[in-house]
């Protein structure tokens, strides 16, 4: 075999090589070798795009202004952003009206596809990241779904010692992603693992097991409708969404989680399975616990909750068949009801939860609000909630 | 909350619905509701590109000719191609020279990036597809290496029964991606745990543990060197390469091995480790293993073995300080030596592997020559390359 083959074949690994010591270093969040995006120590990123051809090229920060990014001589295109809001933000490249991500970076899904995303550290912070604990285990998990008819992909967490105590057994939080993303974001994104992780090692949080299953279902038969020309929000629309939401309760409260209380050492009376969710996952977390009060106790609302499907005034009298109408028996049967938001997420987000709070609390229901500190509908305000969350479970 | 904040919030998620009933279907490999790409019974592919402001847009299956796209008066380019090759390809999309990833599909780390793929079904074939039978498990790990000085990320596939037999110890095969590709390549693109839930569902295999490495390490404390203006294949190049691959051995034979050994029921004499790879993998799979026989009895080069690295012909007499000089020693000492290579694949990957075989073959190495017809350098040749292999291993 000659030298041309070990060209051939390695050829694609070689990295691009550091050029100059900078104050830029490469995002944590880069594939090897790539040297752009970078960050610096104030949180600017600098990103690199090449595409000689093109006449545009932006860096789309969801929910921000899109950026133009300048061609320079060599046919690349640059740009140098402010400072960004610590944590992990989702971003595209839009090329001559071709949205996709940026071959330097890695891909996490969001909005529907698999996106580009940038890590900025937060000073100070190390409560997401791999320490010098003792690790829990994520796997994957493949189940058959007689709901959907299909094979369906859930992730699990296992915290350290779950293979060793085998006679011990564990409560569980199911916990879901948000619209456009999938099971995998509470893993790649959120950073759930280290997180408990953390706070298990830090002796803050009883250890559990944590189910993060793919939250968009279609029944086996289902045949979707043509939406084409109809709005979102149009009554078909809306009845197409909520057939999706009630096949993904089906899925996981008839498969899924029998099939984790079977397969896995769990303690499975609703004392000790919670269920919590972002957004849409939060919404999600809301119908089905609500639904399933014989089945959960423990309910987290992270940026999304109660009261959003169908729009209006939520009122705790009378919502969820009366469940909170006496707040006392309530608080009895629900040990935790948690809310949570990021000071700066969208103001419709941001009000739309602390008016759920006012009203929770006028109706003396029993519950935490917890507001994230400058942080956006993003997953730093996320992975705080899970902070704050999970030491408040099965205690 | 109004319903403008649900809009918000879901507008990402609500999944392009079907428009009408054709042969085309969505490939396995797309996201949730993207349409495209899709394909028909005979292999065929339609690709659909938004790209409105583009002059330029082409197809880019690797190693093979890009395909230009035709723009349509949506604003939309569209590409059918003729029938592919059964099996998972790469490819990536070229929009006025800026190369990334299709919108529509997942992607697989390929080609040093996440890059998109499409699975291309096999008329016939269920054995690397979810079936009705038995599941291992597949679970990430974390380490932290002394060699590298970083965390690392690996993936372990545990038969089914692990969990439940706790008084057994099992083997353990070392799989390794190739260049450009990284630890969740084998799960991901390879389905090697559908492969061996399959074989050991039909009695076909042993079970064991498949540990599947990050392939790239870099020593703690080592400084790139420039090689700016270096071709490919230059001293300092080469010297780059194998400074990488040195690295990865002692992070995988010092610390991945025992830190498997110690954390898992494995049996941890050289009888029950094997290593294979493919492409780069193999080639770190022959070096790894000839520098280490007290620590590997089995050994298979996908697409990718002895003798690349250096050039020049290789001979068995002389090879590895003459571990094979004694082909009867050599046979007693390693219980399996497997090299496997795709019928389709360039002319100097085939060649240079047929060359291997014969040259063992003239020297009286025992060994396994497997061809996979009709296949390149692709994952479709590693998943039989896997099916053939898995069964001979710690018989």
């Amino acid at each position: 075999m000659k030298f041309a083959t070990l060209a051939l074949v390695l050829a694609a690994a070689i990295p691009t090589m550091a050029q100059t010591a900078n104050t830029f270093q490469p995002a944590s969040t880069n594939v090897w070798g790539a040297e752009y995006p970078r960050i610096d120590a104030s949180g600017r990123a600098e990103f690199r795009i090449k595409a000689p051809d093109a006449s545009k090229v932006q860096i789309n920060f969801w929910g921000n202004p899109k950026l133009d990014m300048t061609k320079g001589a060599d046919g690349e295109w640059t740009l140098t952003t402010k400072p960004l809001v610590p944590g992990f933000h989702y971003y595209t490249v839009i090329v001559d009206g071709f949205e996709a991500s940026d071959p330097g970076s890695h891909t996490f899904f969001g909005g529907g596809k698999d996106a580009s995303g940038i890590e900025i550290p937060e000073p100070g912070s190390t409560y997401y990241l791999p320490t010098h604990v003792r690790h829990g285990a994520v796997r994957e998990l493949w189940y058959f779904s007689k709901v959907t008819g299909t094979w369906r992909h859930a992730m699990i967490y296992f915290p350290p010692g779950y293979a060793a105590n085998t006679r011990t057994r564990y409560p569980v939080l199911y916990l879901q992603h948000g619209a456009g993303e999938d099971e995998t974001g509470w893993i790649k994104q959120g950073h759930a693992n280290f997180i408990m992780d953390n706070l298990l090692a830090a002796g803050k949080t009883k250890p559990f097991l944590i189910v993060m299953a793919y939250g968009y279902a279609r029944r086996a038969g289902y045949v979707e409708p043509v939406l084409t020309g109809r709005p979102f929000g149009s009554p078909e629309a809306m009845k197409a969404m909520q057939e999706m939401f009630s096949a993904f309760e089906d899925d996981l409260t008839q498969v899924l989680i029998p099939y984790v209380d079977t397969h896995f050492r769990t303690l499975s009376d609703r004392d000790h399975r919670a269920m919590a969710g972002l957004s849409m996952g939060g919404m999600q977390t809301f119908d089905i616990t609500f639904h399933h009060l014989d089945m959960f106790s423990y309910i987290g609302g992270f940026s999304g909750a109660a009261g959003i499907i169908g729009g209006g005034k939520f009122d705790p009298k009378t919502a969820y068949n009366g469940a909170m109408a006496d707040p006392v028996a309530f608080a009895r049967r629900v040990h935790l009801l948690w809310i949570g938001v990021g000071t700066d997420e969208p103001r419709m987000m941001y009000t739309g939860l602390e008016n759920l709070h006012h009203e929770l609390e006028a109706a003396h229901v029993l519950h935490v609000f917890y507001e994230s500190p400058g942080t956006s509908h993003e997953w730093q305000t996320w992975r705080r909630d899970l902070n704050d969350f999970a030491p408040r479970l099965f205690r």
